[in-house]
């Protein structure tokens, strides 16, 4: 099957989930939808979340992938319309305006909703993956208490749940780590395994040599942003990590 | 292909490797080989070293497993004469006389020679893993300078390189550790980390939440030691972890 088969989310989305749910509007009018579509019947939904970037290509192709793995990929647009950028300082900004605002959750789950809304969705199967800022961000949702079957982040910026968060958490939590990642304290990686423990989550931790923040992004050299990189290695274990934690999650319900 | 298929290691193999090995027979004359005797032709070759407990069932049956996924497994005799046992002490003293006398590297490596004499190895293909006292086993293997395709260790012992073999160290290696590993400080696991950057190892840690030491065995509990037991979880995601490393690896060369 090749990229040209995999359907893109239409238009008809934005109708089809103006349907009272908190920011919607946001993530559904230009968000991303791929699945294979020689492919009958429903199949795992991955909500895919991307960089601080915004909804550019290397996420697309992160949707692309999953489509071709068999899965319904929803990679979502966290600004709305389809803002992207190069630039880190509007990065930043956008991100922080998610982040600093507590859209993290919100919109992500807005988005999960649009997945699950899609005939070729299995609704009891679902998770979220997200690379940086969209690391955090599946966390967030995860932390929300949202009842996924596998939650991944990719070099994401790492943060403890708060108390009051600890016994929602249902979700088993996959953290893909750049060992060199100098966005993420070793302290804050303390205080993830301590309150996840408290919380009795389910996760494990993947820390790869040599690795620094964005090590999935094959265009991640080219920001030029000290301490962002494409690690070859890291990137191809962390994505068969992310397959071998879907097949067990999967095919447990 | 069942267990009862999977040829076991003669005693032919005692007079093969008599050749001048250092300690070649200790680690020959009762050490355990499994391969798929329904497959024709050369395949990786896996050495795999035991917990300090000997070559008992536990580590026979990993080597099954190996030999069912195409691999030619031997499973080494560290101690001689097949001395198994489940009493700590013995085994305390057993693995000190190994470890204290020097002997990890040089025992293990006469046992990978063994394997590379067989006629169904491909001695391009080489990997070693290890569990606890084997990890250890398998971590000296590899910083002794032996061009392993791939070195794993299960709930291994840790410790760093000496600062004399960081030049020679050739083998990618894989930790598979558990997060609540009591047998092993979290600054070891640093001076792990911190020496094998220093010697440019391509090397990637994986933590398991919730597993101890031994987690990987699933007769673990059954010795009932504080800090040592089974964890379902670890012992399958670990074992999917060295398979999907042995796929890279041997797809290499």
């Amino acid at each position: 099957m090749s990229a040209r088969n995999l359907s893109r989310l239409a238009v008809i989305f934005a109708a089809a989930c103006l349907c009272g749910l908190v920011n919607a509007r946001v993530v559904t009018k230009s968000s991303y939808l791929a699945y294979d579509d020689a492919k009958s019947g429903a199949r795992p939904g991955v909500l895919v979340v991307p960089e601080w970037w915004g909804l550019n290509d290397y996420v697309k192709s992160r949707a692309r992938q999953l489509a071709e793995m068999g899965y319904v990929a929803f990679a979502a647009d966290m600004y709305g319309d389809a803002k992207v950028t190069r630039d880190p300082k509007q990065a930043q900004e956008w991100s922080s305006a998610v982040g600093n605002g507590g859209l993290m959750a919100p919109r992500s789950k807005a988005a999960l909703e649009v997945l699950k809304e899609q005939p070729q969705t299995d609704k009891s199967k679902l998770a979220a993956i997200g690379f940086c800022f969209g690391g955090s961000t599946v966390l967030q949702l995860a932390y929300s208490g949202e009842p996924l079957a596998a939650t991944v982040t990719f070099h994401g910026g790492l943060m403890a749940p708060k108390e009051d968060q600890l016994s929602q958490i249902k979700s088993p939590i996959l953290i893909l780590h750049g060992a060199e990642d100098g966005f993420v304290k070793p302290e804050t990686i303390d205080q993830v395994r301590t309150s996840l423990d408290k919380a009795k989550v389910d996760w494990y931790l993947v820390t790869y040599a040599h690795a620094v923040h964005a090590f999935s992004n094959p265009d991640a050299n080219s920001f030029k942003i000290p301490g962002i990189g494409y690690n070859e290695k890291a990137a191809r274990r962390s994505w068969a990590e992310m397959q071998d934690f879907f097949k067990e999650q999967f095919a447990r319900k």
